[in-house]
Formats: structure tokens, C-alpha cells, sequence
């Protein structure tokens, strides 16, 4: 796991360059985290449906730790990512139109075949792992008043908001040693379901087209919602974790949407200002910001992540 | 500035991610200080010559600072670039073949407005300015045995060489402090001809098709060299500078050379392996050590510096 760098681009306003990550996003954090709770790991070893960073961190976990990894895609990944699942060694299934279709199939799949099932954002175990980014944040920056996170399944805001939380709680080591222990299995002492009490604001950032937590808390459950946009192939979950929906409940969570010109304008901020290099859905929460969708107070002290970068280049500039 | 973050991509080695610069490379930090160190500018403002990285620096000081910015760049500079110096409101002129011309001309232009010259490499307090990422880069890892720079006209590198050996010495504050403090035109304290006594090792890394330090040691001074390959729009001096062979003519220093493949190998690598964009120039040094020119010891603690992302990223996985 990479202890991703965060820069401050403006007084107070941090980008957390999680796209730097191993795989290309935060994805492994919960990957290694399930993985190694699970102890002793299968003959079939582990199973994934992923729109593509998911299934990239599972097969990156699974190469790094010696077991078989088999990789669920729908048709709507980009060829990119399919070309980064097979240098990884994972053997790769592409079926279904979108997500929620694969991962049907993977389930299917892993009935049959006994391989540990490695969820894409609805298991504590990722959802502790992911946590482990809102745990750095905290720490890199000295603490802030707002994280802004972009929001599919719902894991990643949800990890981050129980990461943040337990920063602070009384815990022993700095949050360096707590990250770290995430490759321990211990997913550094984050408990899912910590997410009340204090910690900073978490902006759960959306594209109008894939509404997934605005649907479930305008519904009061997690709902299925319609997936398209520029960034179905990564937060293109058609319904919210049940997991994530409990912890984006609370009230520390503001929910927004961003449309999908923002995310691409946000997209290329980031490189032309910034040299960053982001997939859509890692420019997504920063689009709410870049939009004005969520305008900070004066003083207020933002973290923004950019979660993922596994992208065509080429696409940065002309997108 | 940006104090740019480091990433430990491998035990012991470090990416020093100084593309993430403000202007997309190191050259702000020369050119701020520059400009800080002169007192009151000139009503005709700042001039410079530059294959485009040092233009685009000087323009956004410029800017920064309120002033009038006037940058020759020759012919062979990228589109991206030239586009990035219009952004930033210079008033350009693209003249000459190669950089040398260009700096001519500059020169020539300089006598008659009078504007303050912002050398791109062989002055004071541009070589200390650009010293300030060895300084940094030297907290942020706890300190390293070896630094890999890449060398144009050598004030990169020769700064990096004075900046390590500031840590050496007894000085107030933390590096970070110091580094801000070139902001006030300080440049943190840095001594130019402070190149001796203790530090790390500094591997000056050069094209192969642009050695202008290899044909300086060799002829035992400044000597004109021929300039091509994939990274002559910015290591495209066509000798090296006068105070930075001083620099680099001391014993903490070791020069080698790097083909175009390897370049090209390496900033291909860089993004497919880290995500991080880097124009030729900026992946020089990485490719020193990914080629085997440079091949550390076991145990020995090495940082790369990644210089310089001023590139069409379309041509990340074409080139």
C-alpha cells in the first residue's frame, strides 16, 4: 500500500493524490484488507466483479500475495482497463451490460467454485480498507474541516467516514502506523459503524447520472437508480451498499451531484492546473467544487480525493 | 511554491514529484528567487531565453509578482508549451533553431528595455533557488545516500548538489521553513559554491544525443555540444553552465548518460507504473536507474527527481 502524497493547491485546499495508489486507485486498500482477514485464502482463490479499479486492485492483491484471481468486467470497461487486468495475470470474464450484471454472474460463479468473494464496496473489510485514505488525510494535512469523496457503491465515502471519525477516537501509533497496519488484515482499527461522533464534513459527491445515495435517502433504502455518464465504468453501481447507505446516513454526510460537463471540466483542471492526471470519477469530487455545487466557508480547510487515474492519456486534453 | 511530494515507490527509493510544480516543473523555484533577490523590478519587467519550461516559470512568476514577462523561445519548443506561455499573458517571440539563439536574441533585447534578466540556469540565485528541492526532497525522506538529477544547462542539478549539502550544515529551521523562505528571495539559506564538504551522492544524468556535462569534464571546461534526441526542448543548452560546472565538477558528484530509448522507456514506465505524467526531460533521471546506468548498492537509499510534465499527455503510450 502506498501512503499516497497529498498537495495544497490553495490556502487550506488539499488534493489527496490517491490515483497514485497501487492499481491506479484506492481500490487495493479494501482488496488487501479483505484478503488478508480472511486468513488462509481458498484453492480457487479470490473472485471480483468490478467496473475495472476494483477488479484491477483484486488482481494486483491477489499477484502480490500468490493466489489465482478471477475477474468479472461488464462491457462498458474501457479497453484500458481490461489491458491492465490481463498484465496482471487475472483471468478475466467480460459479460453483462453494466455492473450490477457481472457482478450477478461472479456470484454465480463463486458459488460454484468455492473463491473467496471480494466485493467491490459492500463487505466491512473493504470498506475498513478504504477507510485507511480518510485516516492519511487527517494526518498529512493536520487535520480538516471537509473531505470531499466521490460516491458509486458507496465504499470509499463510507471507509473515509468512519476513517476520519476514527482519527478521533483515542488510538495508540500515528495514523502512518495505523495505515500501514492495514496490511496486517487489521484495516487500521477502523470499525465500520464508528461513523457518529465528530470528525470533518464529508461531501459525498455524485454524478447526476448515477444518483445513488441521493435515491436511496430520498427513498429511505438503498434503490436501483439508472447508470450512464462519463463515469459509469468506475461509480457505475447501479444501487448503493447497504453498508455505505447506513454509514452516508449519518449526519456528518452532505450529499451533492455533479452534471457530467463538471466532471469532464474538472477533469482537465486537474491536469492543464495541476499535472494530475484522474480518470472521470477521480475528477468527480473535485467538480463540485470547481462548479461552485459546494462552495466552502471562508476559513474552511478542504480535502479533496482524486481516487483514480486509469485513463487514456490521450483523453485528458480532448475529452 | 509547492513543496511537491515525494512517493516511496520501492523500498529505499524515492520519486521526487517535482512535475507537480507550479508551471508543471522546478524552474519557478529559480526564477521566484531570481526576481525576489533583485529588489524593485524594472518598468520593463522580465526577460528570459528558454526551451519552454524555464519561459513558462519566469511568465508565471511574473504574473505572480505583477509584472511585465518577455520570453524568446526557439523553434524547436512544443506547441503545449508555447500555448502555456500565452496562457500565462507573455509576450513571446519564437526565434533561433535551437536555445542558445534564442538566449542571444534575449540578451540582445535586454540591453536595449533594460528589463532584469532571469538567466535559465548560470546565475546565483537561480541555481539556489532550484537547490530548494534538494533540501526538501532530503526532509521528506529522512534523507537518502544518492540523488538522481537530470542536467540540461546544469542548474537543476548543481542546485540539488549546493541544497543537499545545506542540510549538512548547522542552520535554523526545519527545511520546510527554508524552503518557504525562498519566497522572500532567501533561497532558504542556500550557498552557491557550498557544493563541498558532506551530502549525498549526486548522479548528473544527461542524454546521451545532449552531454553537456560529459563533454565539460572531459575538455575540463564549458564546451559547445550538439543538441537533439526527445528531450531537446528542455535540456537543449548547448553547453553547460559556467557556475554549475563548477558545481558539478566536485566529488559528490558522478555524470552518466542515457539513450533516447531509455528516456522514453522510462517516462512509459513512469505513467503506466505510477501515474505520474512526465515529459522526456522529467523522466531522464528515472531512466538512468531503470536502464542500469545507475545501479545502487543494496540498502542504499535513492531518490529520483521527476522534473518536469509540460507534455502532451497523448503521447504518454504512443511514444
Amino acid at each position: 500500500m502506498l501512503r499516497t502524497p497529498v498537495i495544497e493547491v490553495a490556502d487550506g485546499l488539499w488534493l489527496k493524490l490517491e490515483l497514485l495508489q497501487h492499481s491506479g486507485s484506492f481500490k487495493v486498500r479494501g482488496a488487501f484488507n479483505r484478503m488478508l482477514s480472511a486468513g488462509e485464502l481458498p484453492g480457487s482463490g479470490v473472485i471480483a466483479a468490478s467496473g475495472g479499479n476494483h477488479g484491477l486492485a483484486v488482481a494486483f492483491a491477489a499477484r502480490a500475495l500468490g493466489t489465482r484471481a478471477e475477474i468479472f468486467v461488464p462491457e462498458v470497461t474501457s479497453p484500458v482497463k481490461v489491458a491492465g487486468l490481463a498484465a496482471l495475470g487475472a483471468h478475466i470474464t467480460q459479460t453483462g451490460a453494466i455492473y450490477s450484471e457481472a457482478a450477478e454472474a461472479a456470484a454465480k460463479r463463486a458459488a460454484e467454485s468455492g473463491a473467496l468473494m471480494v466485493h467491490a464496496y459492500d463487505q466491512p473489510e473493504v470498506v475498513a480498507g478504504q477507510g485507511t485514505t480518510g485516516l492519511e488525510l487527517m494526518e498529512q494535512t493536520g487535520g480538516v474541516d471537509t473531505v470531499l469523496a466521490a460516491v458509486g457503491g458507496g465504499g470509499f465515502a463510507a471507509g473515509i467516514t468512519v476513517g476520519t471519525a476514527a482519527v478521533i477516537g483515542a488510538r495508540s501509533g500515528t495514523a502512518a502506523d495505523r495505515a500501514a497496519s492495514v496490511a496486517d488484515g487489521t484495516a487500521a482499527g477502523i470499525t465500520v459503524g464508528a461513523a457518529g461522533g465528530g470528525g470533518p464534513k464529508i461531501v459525498a459527491v455524485e454524478p447526476e447520472r448515477i444518483p445513488t445515495l441521493h435515491a436511496a435517502r430520498r427513498a429511505g433504502e438503498p434503490v436501483p437508480v439508472e447508470v450512464s455518464g462519463v463515469a459509469a465504468d468506475a461509480l457505475g453501481a447501479s444501487r448503493i451498499g447497504g453498508l455505505a447507505f447506513e454509514i452516508l446516513s449519518g449526519d456528518r454526510v452532505e450529499s451533492v451531484l455533479v452534471t457530467d460537463e463538471a466532471i469532464v471540466a474538472a477533469r482537465r483542471t486537474l491536469w492543464e492546473r495541476h499535472r494530475v492526471a484522474a480518470e472521470h470519477s477521480g475528477a468527480a469530487a473535485y467538480a463540485a467544487l470547481l462548479s461552485g455545487v459546494y462552495t466552502p466557508a471562508p476559513g474552511e480547510r478542504v480535502a479533496v480525493v482524486v481516487c483514480g487515474s486509469n485513463t487514456d492519456p490521450a483523453t485528458l486534453t480532448t475529452d
